[in-house]
């Protein structure tokens, strides 16, 4: 029985998000053709940008639908040259200038918010930002669903989301704007979207996204992820226990409640990952889409830790679905895992 | 019991796409994470990028995961100031010169190839292009699934696929290109795609487009869209009967074997679409992109017909699953609008 817990990566599929996804499936019409069958798709279209903007607080704000958070990113940032920090997301950062500083505890300073994009989390810490009024672009990727948002009060002029960090499908996300500014469509062509994202849309997924953030702002609602915060300390006490001085980065300040991000210096992030996916628990060492990569995290060399340390990173988070018990039998197959590790090093530094 | 008539613009799910894209929902892992869930996920991914490949005749080429043949279309074109014609869907031709000249059959003639895009068949019409060797970008998302094609044979460096067309999931396509080739990313960030399209991928769409695109080629094949050619011939036919003397345009000549295009001068095709959708059929008077704008068919006046010829066309298609009967009864119903509009239109005329 495995055991995932690489929530920030992506999310299991939420089973309200599985039924809108495949109704709309079996709609067939393509939501521009003007009949019966094409406005069924519209209508599911629109519905689903309805339950997007309620949930993230965008009432009256543009919702343009996009093939996920990183597209939503280079609609809003590319051509731009804003700054950003070295903490943001590769999808962000590609666009910008990373020249915003980061302290220690992950948090940046923005000196030039109408010039700036900044996240609202961070994938790998779950640091969360203090947003600036006035900010260009937020990315909320990792914070909408589990953290309370509302776009109409962030005080940002655009965002990001994407829909399978929160149990919607991969996939597809959205570039949230207020009404009145505009961006230059990069994908052109029928004029959907406003113009501003030209395509037939990915309906049944659009559909998905709706669901999830209908259902993800209810659980929030209802204090769910209090509760996985409460797991996740959990965790970081049995954590603890085992390595005696452990790094737990964003620890005492604001962060995200499912994250636990573990620093054991000289122990690679990646020899961990493969050795509790051996034993059957999903986990990071990173942001998924540079886990395919041997290096240190960009993340924390930005926050002013060393490559060594950067590149003995251990991130685990967790979902409302994740289990006490699987994170006792996860701390357990860790704990022992480290204690070897640590024998090793130890006896090399003997021989030494 | 509505009738789809407007396979152009999207076709109905298949059952084997259906299926592939529930069960691609249900795998969690992220593509690009490395553990068992990542890697299952991946999985998927590859054995879709196999089976378009393979379907498409295009082993050993580059297959690169969009949302849709209009992002695929911008990633081949924008920047390159190629030349096309004015039949080409706005996804091409808003990257290009619409300089090609066009004969009134539909045909178009490319001076040069390797500074031009061209279709493989039109959505309106049906005309099918004979493409010349060398040429910079094809269109393929009406041809492929339809017509016999393999890209490896096809003479060209790049070539636009979708999903939705030939019974996959809407919000999925692809650029296809030769071993080799490469082209600038426009959506950057975890470097997903080799590099050529970051974003978590869509996983499900993209399943479902792998099992469509298999189950397309295998049913071209076995023949089936002869059988849909000879039920469009037979459409065409009681069609004919009515009108007496009646504009099927690309008759004769090269054309897919699924679409009716015909021009009834000063009927309007809005008002055709309007009224057989008010009884029961879903048909188009172009593509449906532009079908929520009342104005000519570009496709159609670029041919060489006149404004009122080209506001006057409807577009009938169909595909494998339409019955003969649901032919029969749409003409039924069609003939008699035309002669109650014909009755009106005269008796205006004998008022004059």
């Amino acid at each position: 029985m495995r055991v995932y817990l690489d929530w920030n990566a992506t999310a299991p599929l939420a089973d309200a998000a599985r039924a809108a996804t495949i109704a709309a499936m079996d709609v067939t019409g393509n939501p521009s053709s003007v009949h019966a069958e094409g406005r069924a798709a519209k209508g599911i279209l629109e519905r689903a940008r309805a339950q997007v903007a309620e949930a993230f607080g965008a009432q009256g704000a543009d919702i343009v639908f996009t093939s996920g958070a990183t597209e939503a990113a280079a609609l809003a940032l590319a051509g731009r040259g804003l700054s950003c920090a070295g903490i943001e997301h590769d999808a962000v950062a590609s666009w910008c200038e990373a020249s915003l500083p980061v302290a220690r505890d992950g948090r940046v300073t923005v000196a030039d918010p109408a010039r700036s994009a900044l996240q609202v989390a961070n994938s790998e810490t779950g640091v969360i930002q203090s947003l600036p009024e006035g900010l260009a672009v937020c990315d909320a990727t990792q914070g909408f669903g589990k953290i309370p948002l509302a776009f109409n009060w962030m005080g940002c002029d655009m965002a990001l989301v994407s829909a399978h960090k929160l149990g919607g499908p991969k996939g597809v996300g959205a570039l949230v704007l207020k009404q009145g500014l505009d961006v230059t469509a990069r994908i052109r062509g029928g004029g959907q979207e406003m113009g501003r994202r030209s395509g037939t849309e990915n309906l049944a997924g659009i559909a998905g996204f709706g669901a999830a953030a209908e259902r993800a702002a209810k659980m929030l609602a209802e204090g769910v992820w209090d509760e996985v915060a409460e797991k996740r300390d959990y965790l970081e006490t049995l954590l603890a226990e085992a390595v005696g001085d452990p790094i737990f980065i964003g620890k005492g300040g604001q962060r995200l409640p499912n994250t636990v991000s573990l620093i054991t210096p000289g122990w690679k992030g990646e020899t961990q990952v493969m050795q509790m996916d051996l034993a059957g628990f999903a986990v990071s060492a990173g942001s998924a889409c540079s886990s395919g990569k041997v290096r240190a995290s960009k993340v924390l060399t930005s926050m002013g830790f060393s490559e060594t340390e950067a590149a003995s990173a251990l991130r685990v988070s967790i979902g409302p679905e994740t289990r006490k018990e699987d994170l006792e039998r996860f701390a357990r197959t860790w704990s022992a895992a480290f204690g070897r590790w640590k024998e090793r090093s130890a006896s090399v530094a003997v021989a030494r």
